[in-house]
């Protein structure tokens, strides 16, 4: 079990980064103890700020040494709490921020080599730089950094083309619950010698290690990207006409998203600028998908989407700025979702044929639960990944709302389980669903990841009470 | 440390399974213990067949029970010697090959799931007949397992487009080394709820439990494939055209492979029926390549490649009997160098862009070795993965030949080592290279595994003596 930091450990993590590399000022440390949506409030004695893997190294030998639990933070975006210390003070943050050098860009390699502390953006930047691009793609990219979307294997709107996280690495650097540093930051896309310790690193919530630096894929930038907006008549067709357009565009589809026709108001309602693209006849579901394909190919995909009744109206972007206002259809959901009162909000994923099975079970369950629910499901249809979202009643009271989260969740959960799917598509476990998770996974799959946690932290230091294990 | 099986326990073993689910005559066994180069030969008191997940696990649990040691077993078409036992006999061997089951087809999910034992073939024709694509291509496939394909994350002329097999999963079955069972047959393109098991478990050689089923990816089928053969005037000018050819095509490559002259030379003058398809002017390097593009973008980035100075000659495959044709020139390589004597060979993958100074190097220090040797280099050049392949020198000794071979690996793999490479790209460590590896690899990396492997399998009945840990 880690215990407290003495005075002498703290003074030997202190000289280990050296001047500019700690602060125990309260107010410096105060904005790295809350996470943004202000669900979880840490405290902690002392902010480390290393900059560079040799002093990440040094720090956690020392904490390892002393027994002193270390949680590891990138930009302090995640949603669920896996990067706010523990309340009690007795645990070091380790802000990853300062180290933020791009090491290489190889464009014959179609690869990136970063530090943890690079924002998304940056490292966007650095590949579009090159004539390349890293498709990772989130709402929070200006200020979460890669170290965070690697330990928590980030998603976003285009998985469905380029997986999550976890499969956009060839390499990574680690330093290890010893304070080791594991080098695997090879460039390599075949490598067949050993355990694949790279997907255990990704995706740990920080419980394993430290992620240092990664080897990245890069892709071939997009030359053309057609976007449309086009209404279907039922979720059922939202779906298959997935599979159709994948079909006809030889998988050239990019990003395919589902927004609920209540979204659609919530957003013309609250942000200013927005319009809703197909005014004649309102439909109850809408898709929003790109395309990378030429406009010719587009356009008569969606014509024979239309014919096949699996499309009753579209619109085509007909140029960028046109393309960027429909997508602020679909990324402004959640904010505003905020001046429509208290959410209840859900990040789940089933196989994308249950879909259907799962909207309609799911909805029909917290009507009952909560009558005058206002189900705001949206996202990532094409990854089965649902945002399922419930806005308040009208004028109903708040809190009293919020107090029905736990049973509203348990309601919701269980249908994704029967279902086979996943109660944390996204977001990971951190804290907020380390007890919930125990109710869905099997004693086996628990077991196993207690073991490799005992196998590569037994004093139990890298981030404790996040995660499964 | 594992001990050799009594009576006793061969009989439990023997019950679990059943009639038909074993065998110890030493005749039906014996295609079981030698792989097809006859490189290794092991030998085992009993042979076992489970028919279903639960009897491989009843098997593994009677194995831990008694420290009796197990090696899987799927198709036997591995070249590293990981799925023969040991030839002390101590080993019961467990041949997954009557778990053949499609156990479900999901057009819709895009997913398979099937039991270890259906061979690749299987899982490509189940695929097709639901009109989707498994990626998933070599030349082993028409009896190779895909219990073993995943086990030894296997790679084939598709790794470009699709990944490895491990990039093809969503989810397995596992039989623990405890003779539990891991139900992780998840449907799922996102699932953030703890460690990535499955990723441990693909391409762990068989040494951390035994996979005896998976839901696998499926993909659109291609409507067109463009096959094209090309001479590059040099093996630069092999890895910038890819580069270009990627970009053009939207990133539409589905295979890219390097030929070099002498390949050519041997499959036209070894295997009937063959021709060189630009016969005018000899190139010394040639790409064979698929594009899933329309046949105007196939030719016109053809044609400006070729103005570009990146290719010499170039032939578009008219049908796909022509195109099969052309294939049979890549696929023909191996087994056309049997006649032209002895062959020293290795599977090796640098960063993309260092394969041509990997080529001079890796030529030039085995011709000072081997003066006279014959390089016969090819393969996946987009995955930075090749076939360095070399052919004795003509009317030179056999046997001689062959004892070079230690010293012309380590030659090799040492300059494999210098540029960041791996000494095993796709083909696995096994027993071949279970020594060798220790020369490259770091000890953090080594113990890291041996941790993972002490944590799931302490006894050590898996696969010992086969990997790296």
């Amino acid at each position: 079990m880690p215990r407290p930091p003495d005075r002498a450990t703290l003074d030997r993590l202190k000289q280990i980064v050296g001047a500019g590399g700690w602060t125990d000022n309260p107010d410096e440390i105060a904005p790295h103890l809350v996470e943004w949506r202000n669900r979880y409030q840490g405290a902690t004695p002392l902010l480390l700020r290393p900059a560079s893997t040799a002093e990440v190294a040094g720090v956690v030998r020392a904490c390892a040494q002393a027994e002193v639990a270390i949680v590891p933070q990138g930009g302090n975006t995640g949603l669920v709490g896996g990067q706010i210390p523990h309340p009690d003070g007795s645990e070091v943050l380790v802000s990853l921020g300062r180290m933020r050098r791009v090491r290489s860009v190889d464009p014959l390699d179609n690869t990136l080599t970063v530090e943890a502390g690079c924002t998304l953006v940056e490292v966007q930047q650095a590949a579009a730089a090159a004539d390349r691009l890293f498709p990772l793609s989130l709402a929070a990219e200006g200020s979460c950094q890669i170290g965070g979307n690697l330990s928590t294997n980030a998603g976003g709107v285009h998985v469905l083309r380029y997986g999550n996280a976890r499969e956009l690495v060839l390499g990574l650097e680690v330093v290890t619950p010893d304070g080791e540093i594991w080098d695997g930051l090879r460039a390599l896309r075949k490598d067949n010698t050993g355990y694949d310790l790279k997907h255990l690193f990704l995706g740990a919530e920080g419980t394993l290690g430290i992620i240092t630096a990664a080897v990245l894929k890069l892709f071939p930038r997009h030359r053309q990207v057609e976007t449309i907006f086009a209404a279907v008549p039922t979720v059922e067709s939202a779906v298959a006409l997935l599979s159709r357009v994948r079909a006809a565009s030889a998988d050239a589809v990019l990003a395919f998203e589902l927004i609920p026709r209540i979204a659609l108001e919530f957003v013309t309602r609250h942000l200013p600028g927005t319009h809703d693209p197909l005014p004649g006849a309102p439909s109850p579901w809408y898709v929003l998908f790109d395309l990378t394909t030429t406009r010719a190919v587009a356009e008569q995909t969606v014509a024979e989407a239309a014919e096949a009744g699996l499309v009753s109206d579209a619109t085509l972007a007909a140029s960028t700025s046109q393309a960027a206002a429909l997508w602020r259809l679909r990324e402004g959901i959640s904010e505003s979702q905020k001046p429509e009162g208290e959410s209840l909000k859900h990040d789940i994923s089933v196989p994308v044929s249950r879909i259907p099975a799962f909207m309609h079970q799911a909805i029909e369950a917290v009507t009952r639960l909560c009558p005058g629910i206002r189900p705001v499901p949206f996202g990532h249809v094409g990854d089965g990944n649902l945002h399922f979202n419930l806005s308040q009643p009208p004028g109903t009271d708040r809190r009293a709302f919020r107090d029905r989260g736990p049973e509203v969740h348990r309601a919701v959960h269980d249908i994704v389980a029967a279902l086979g799917g996943s109660i944390s598509a996204e977001h990971g476990i951190g804290q907020a669903k380390r007890e919930e998770i125990r109710r869905y996974k099997s004693p086996v799959e628990i077991a196993l990841m207690r073991r490799i946690k005992q196998a590569l932290d037994p004093k139990g230091i890298m981030n404790p009470g996040k995660g499964v294990a």
